[in-house]
């Protein structure tokens, strides 16, 4: 019951992209060093993030990465779920699967509402706005260095 | 991110040796009938469940298994991890694992929050409660089945 390697890196990926200083598009090497992620790898996860239209690619020397308006508006279950498919805690919360134990089963409603639960917080939790509290930490650092620059020099 | 079938039958089992009606020990064959599992699978999953002190088994004529007083008052989280290990949503919330990105992680705070919404509902779901439920269940349609014998016969 663990996310798999892929997803993680289609979730840092996503919020690299979304993030305001992804100017034009971002090269795949670029891509896999802000998400420390082999290139091989993260290929075929952005591969599978374009498919399902969350970015877009290009291919030659000016060409990359980047977000769509898709990708912008998605949340981390979105990301999660075109990379892995359905979240789905249990088998018999799978769609279009019946189980003939579900009537009697006393685990069932248990398994739902601990999937909601999780839903619940993957779906509320949008790239964009993660992408944004990135930014507001980066801008934080800097103030910060910026601040340190300028203290008087102590004296030994 | 799914729960294996093994914890899926185990939380079957639990809820079955909690039960009321479950008097002295349980064959396999007894326990594979009432969690729709496959004996030779099933056996594999008692075996955890024995080993981790949820359940007491004993061969022989007289022999079965047996729920212990640490799986009375296990949660079904107790069952899950007894039988998959710590229930972890994502690599990097291992416990003893360490990641450089976790200071300037944004998604992992959701992971977190993700994780805790969905054991908090686990944690929260007592095997002898989920029992007591399936034991009112079985009275519920017993009581109905009594009261359909005592109605008038219809005249067509």
């Amino acid at each position: 019951m663990q996310l798999t390697r892929a997803a993680d890196y289609a979730v840092r990926v996503m919020i690299q992209l979304a993030s305001p200083t992804g100017k034009g598009r971002i090269s795949l090497p670029a891509l896999a060093r802000a998400a420390d992620a082999p290139e091989s790898f993260l290929s075929k996860v952005l591969q599978e993030l374009t498919h399902a239209g969350l970015i877009s690619s290009r291919r030659g020397q000016s060409g990359g990465f980047r977000i769509t308006a898709r990708g912008r508006a998605a949340s981390m279950r979105d990301v999660i779920e075109a990379i892995d498919g359905s979240i789905c805690l249990n088998v018999c919360l799978a769609s279009g699967r019946s189980c003939a134990r579900k009537p009697r089963c006393l685990a069932h409603p248990v398994w739902i509402k601990a999937q909601q639960a999780m839903l619940e917080v993957l779906s509320g939790a949008s790239v964009s706005a993660l992408a944004g509290q990135a930014q507001a930490q980066r801008l934080t650092r800097q103030v910060e260095a910026m601040r340190l620059l300028h203290l008087p020099s102590r004296t030994f």
